[in-house]
């Protein structure tokens, strides 16, 4: 998303893939590689926590269904929450972005450690209970 | 996912966070961040084209729970489609991963360009003429 904080006033260029009660499809016009896609729920929210369960439903299926025209064997969901995870635009908006090759798409780091089993543990039970 | 193709198997430690009739969700013992969990459906399938819609729908309700018990203000929602796009195990996952700080959690880069917008206009015509 690049215009605007709320797609439905038309700010967007006109590059709507899908349109449905809930949901609203369209090609990014700063992509990360060819077919670079954005879903959002039309509620609007800035982020994931911010949109009720029944506005969210649609999302991964029309985000299926754009893959699907595309094509490709590669390529990574996203969905950003906040400055410091890469959120520019406060509507919650999923990327679907194919990734052709190394260069284009998305540059993913992943420093991953082992956890410690224990305190592993103790976080589980604590976030455990907030469920 | 680290340990299995199939979750369900009970290969996976039991840091088991949430379960229902299409959903399972549990942290991740390799963690990118303190949190960092997964959201898959029980429905087995390699990339996210692969699943019925019907499965995919409550997959984001409950990212959304997860990430609102870590309480974090920052998380990436992220899932890969394909060895390319950092896909290492074959059962659809969703990881929910809370970004603490510049170090921890995942890590981004955005080769964005600016589209052509001619070119873009005979992909979207492409595309949308496949959905």
């Amino acid at each position: 998303m690049n215009s605007s904080n709320d797609p439905n006033v038309g700010a967007i260029p006109s590059f709507k893939l899908y349109e449905s009660e809930r949901v609203f499809a369209f090609l990014d016009i700063e992509p990360l590689s060819q077919g670079h896609a954005l879903v959002i729920p039309k509620h609007h929210g800035a982020k994931l926590t911010d949109i009720p369960d029944d506005q969210l439903e649609e999302l991964m299926p029309v985000a299926k269904k754009l893959a699907k025209a595309m094509g490709g064997e590669n390529y990574n969901i996203l969905q950003n929450n906040g400055r410091l995870a890469h959120q520019v635009v406060d509507h919650v908006h999923f990327h679907v972005i194919p990734k052709p090759d190394q260069e284009q798409g998305l540059g993913i780091s992943w420093p991953a450690k082992k956890a410690d089993m224990e305190k592993l543990k103790e976080y589980f039970n604590d976030v455990k209970a907030k469920i």
